[in-house]
């Protein structure tokens, strides 16, 4: 008994970091993919489900959706630019759940509409394919 | 263990349908006050906690300073006007996270600074003291 309360205590910061780490590795994908202009693979960190929601100033329900409006308004190399995060903050919300604070920067010549920066709270969750952001509120 | 296995499902659906009433609870409360000029008791929807965030233009930390940014803000009845909350959605992450997206709507006159709307993300943790609100994204 007292092997395995050791190891569970072992496991229970283990478990976390790794979480932590595997979510940092899942925004750090979507950033290369956007850099390089494939939206499709930027939105592989949603979750693939009709409930995934992107809040601005509409909330936007689907993964489908949520690309299409993606797709709508950086619909070129310009307008995209280049993407960054900063200031990143996660949080786990037990096993199943995590939430993530950031900041987004994106650098673009004037013809692609100029820099803009913002502030997102994104709402991740384990799934049999890693952890995938089921809800961001971007502002 | 049919019994209990029974008496599991028949719990699941009592506990996120209590867990969805207590946090429209929370929400109305939280309107009551603000509509009686109380901030105080508006913020008791909050966590008492030094991580509890309020995203928005920036990122503030700390129920105290979130309190002060609402004194600051909303420092007369006028500037307050009458707060309405519509289009609710609670989604329960487990048994101990839930998290809520609506519009808020402050109805107030012109020396109030008119009438503003718009879209929240709340994050909820069960404390024992109810659901509190410990991270707010709200543009």
């Amino acid at each position: 008994m007292r092997k395995l309360a050791v190891a569970l205590l072992w496991m229970a910061p283990a478990f976390a970091q790794n979480a932590v780490d595997q979510i940092r590795k899942v925004l750090d994908d979507q950033v290369a993919a956007w850099n390089r202009g494939d939206i499709p693979a930027f939105m592989d960190g949603y979750e693939d489900s009709e409930s995934t929601a992107f809040v601005s100033s509409s909330v936007i329900k689907g993964r489908a959706k949520v690309l299409a409006r993606y797709r709508e308004r950086y619909g070129s190399r310009e307008k995209m630019g280049a993407l960054k995060f900063t200031d990143l903050e996660v949080r786990l919300l037990g096993r199943e759940y995590a939430s993530a604070i950031g900041r987004f920067h994106l650098t673009r010549a004037a013809e692609g509409g100029g820099d803009v920066s913002g502030l997102f709270t994104l709402l991740f969750r384990r799934t049999p394919e890693g952890w995938k952001i089921i809800l961001d509120h971007t502002s």
